[in-house]
């Protein structure tokens, strides 16, 4: 390369895609989208960059220390991190012209400075629903957001999934009763629970300052298994007497209870009283979703309910539910797990059409015939000898071509060339659009 | 409001939607989308965040400065400003995975920190496709580019607009003969033919310097009209004598001789030796597209044939030829001109089904049946007067409503109400399905 060029490279964190890869992600996208868009959820898109103020009005910590933050003329600029505090801003900006409960969805890149690491991304896809209520909003809402995680998943093409839910009004209520105040810690240290095995878990406790009674009862609190039915019971007859626990516990009832209507099997649903999803935002219903085979991905759609959506922007009380996928890092793990492959084919061309001799304007007019079915087709435009163009169509994946001489054009009749077996097979152009219309 | 809240808004010269308008958008992508990609053009995706050297390797002036730049670490961090340059990178970076030629399209957002002003956007979408050759790309890949803009706003439902072509070897090539080397200042001089009148160009044309044989001959070739055969036919008839002018008439010829098997009709196309598309980037044939009716909106998609797409990253020739629509801002036109409207639906929801008394549980299983059918369907699910329900669809413009009863679960007869006739027919579900099915 000569000296006076750039090298071509991206920043470390950003994720760019080869064609064949591109598609599976689009794929993956796509059905994500359609899912939302058959639960009734409305598609959102809201601008990349917004004033620092108002993505900065609740954050504080690690989110402030990870925003892209810049100035322009006088302008004090930042890039999105989330797609929830855009959502806020919009409902408070836009009520009025909202019809409540609004449910709406929203898919695109957020950018977080993290430090780069295996995983991890700093710009990447969200693919979030929420239901925002006015004032109020029934518990059945956090079920359907059950059944929304269940679809999509199903419809991604996984059977062996488990959506685990908890509510944060039992895990407060739970250490109000204990008299705990350091939460967080607590809760650092139960997560570890299945990694590190009881006996680290509770030692780290007693270090920590918790009587013995304490730690006994915390674990028989996380220890808690079974059905969801089992679950409930069991935490009725923990007999804690907060009213906050018992409200949550209602909560988790109620959502339970509509479970088998909106479609979800036992065997994808479970309550899981360690889940906590971070302590300062969600107020009742929280939500994890593991790949059983894969726990080391971690959760790969999670999210909560959440008692007023805007208070930064508003006054008025907007309760809500959501949930988030990561696209980015979810494909990039499923990737490296070996879970999903990019096919063979690189392009959204079904048919490779190569005109010979004079044929152009009869290659080009079969191409227009296809199309006008919803066919993607390609002409091969270029001069060459006709093995590099075959050789075009295989590298690139194209399923099937057809070469087109003067006898072609004349008879109509065509040799379709099955470039997967290798296998010709003599047809006119009605049977070659029937066999395109059968490709997935 | 209360005093600590903060104002929720935007930055000037963002563009944020309702829902309604934003179905309206995301319908329009989608066409652009398909139809991108029943030609065979991949999708690709880049970061939207680019090192600056890699960003600026080309620019300066007007881009420099409008360009969201910024550090971050050691970073010096640009946001891209076209999908073009993005290209380049991307080609350059991965030329050994891709096989040329290369047709791919990109979706995506653009920033330029421009003074905002009536339908200039700093957050805007581009709708990109490009053929990228190695080494050598046929003229004929120009021709299917027209092919491709005609399709475009044909699917988007404009009959009348006239896809403008150029090619700026003619136009060099004619500059070169008369030996003016002001090219920029006699070009836009020239583009005020339609608006200030022939006068007022000559007069200024002559103020410049050019002598009177100068001007007539220029005059006279940016009067030439006609069809493609007769404007080639003059153009030929000129003699300038100029190697670069043959050469790009020729190309010129090679991209009209195609344009019928392409299927375009000549009422949509049209050679006009005006236009110019900035003078330092395109090396061949150029295009731009106007509607008829709303001229005052200019060129709608434009672009063109450059001669080396990645020269400031790999010594590899890489030659294109590719067009843009700029969304965001059409959008805006076609809004403000009355041209498109925002329907009355403001979700993808096709029937909204309210459950009476017990049925709750019935309801949600009918909804996941119409599901099934790819159909949009939603459960109201929160408490409320029946009026309210029906007042929700009615607001969101969900076209059907069935209310579920004991009666209804119990014998599968429905009535569904069409909310836009206000009618109401009894039915089982899987006429329903038949009548939901027939909604575009």
């Amino acid at each position: 390369m000569s000296k006076n060029k750039i090298s071509p490279s991206i920043l470390p964190g950003f994720m760019e895609l080869l064609p064949a890869e591109q598609l599976l992600f689009n794929k993956m996208l796509d059905t994500i989208r359609n899912t939302y868009e058959k639960f009734g959820f409305i598609p959102l898109d809201t601008p990349v960059i917004e004033k620092s103020e108002i993505l900065l009005a609740k954050s504080g910590g690690e989110t402030e220390k990870q925003i892209y933050r810049f100035t322009k003329g006088d302008n004090d600029l930042s890039l999105r991190f989330d797609l929830t505090v855009p959502l806020a801003r919009y409902v408070a900006q836009h009520q009025n012209d909202l019809t409540f409960p609004f449910r709406r969805y929203h898919i695109g890149k957020v950018y977080r400075g993290e430090k780069p690491q295996k995983g991890r991304f700093r710009e990447f896809y969200q693919c979030d629903i929420d239901i925002i209520g006015s004032e109020s909003l029934s518990i059945i809402n956090d079920a359907e957001i059950l059944s929304v995680i269940y679809s999509t998943f199903k419809a991604l093409g996984f059977d062996d999934f488990t959506i685990r839910i908890n509510n944060r009004k039992v895990l407060n209520g739970f250490f109000e009763w204990l008299e705990i105040s350091s939460k967080t810690d607590v809760l650092r240290i139960v997560d570890k629970l299945e990694k590190a095995g009881l006996e680290a878990v509770v030692k780290e406790l007693s270090e920590m300052g918790l009587c013995k009674d304490t730690i006994d009862r915390l674990i028989a609190f996380i220890s808690i298994k079974g059905s969801s039915d089992e679950v409930i019971q069991s935490l009725r007859q923990m007999n804690t007497g907060s009213e906050l626990f018992n409200t949550g516990l209602d909560e988790l009832e109620g959502v339970c209870a509509f479970i088998g209507n909106f479609g979800i099997p036992q065997a994808n649903f479970e309550i899981d009283l360690t889940i906590a999803r971070g302590l300062d935002y969600y107020t009742g219903t929280i939500y994890e979703t593991v790949l059983n085979k894969y726990p080391g991905i971690g959760s790969v759609c999670s999210g909560g309910r959440y008692d007023n959506l805007a208070e930064n922007y508003t006054d008025r009380k907007l309760p809500g539910v959501g949930i988030s996928i990561g696209l980015t890092r979810l494909f990039y793990q499923l990737r490296e797990a070996n879970i999903i492959h990019a096919g063979k084919q690189s392009t959204p061309t079904k048919i490779l059409i190569i005109p010979m001799q004079e044929t152009m304007n009869y290659a080009l007019d079969i191409a227009t015939k296809i199309r006008n079915e919803g066919i993607s087709a390609e002409v091969f435009l270029n001069e060459g000898k006709l093995g590099k163009k075959f050789s075009y169509a295989d590298k690139l994946g194209i399923p099937y071509v057809v070469a087109i001489g003067e006898d072609e054009a004349k008879s109509g009749l065509f040799r379709l060339k099955d470039m997967h077996s290798g296998e010709q097979e003599a047809m006119g152009l009605s049977d070659i659009i029937k066999t395109l219309k059968k490709l997935t």
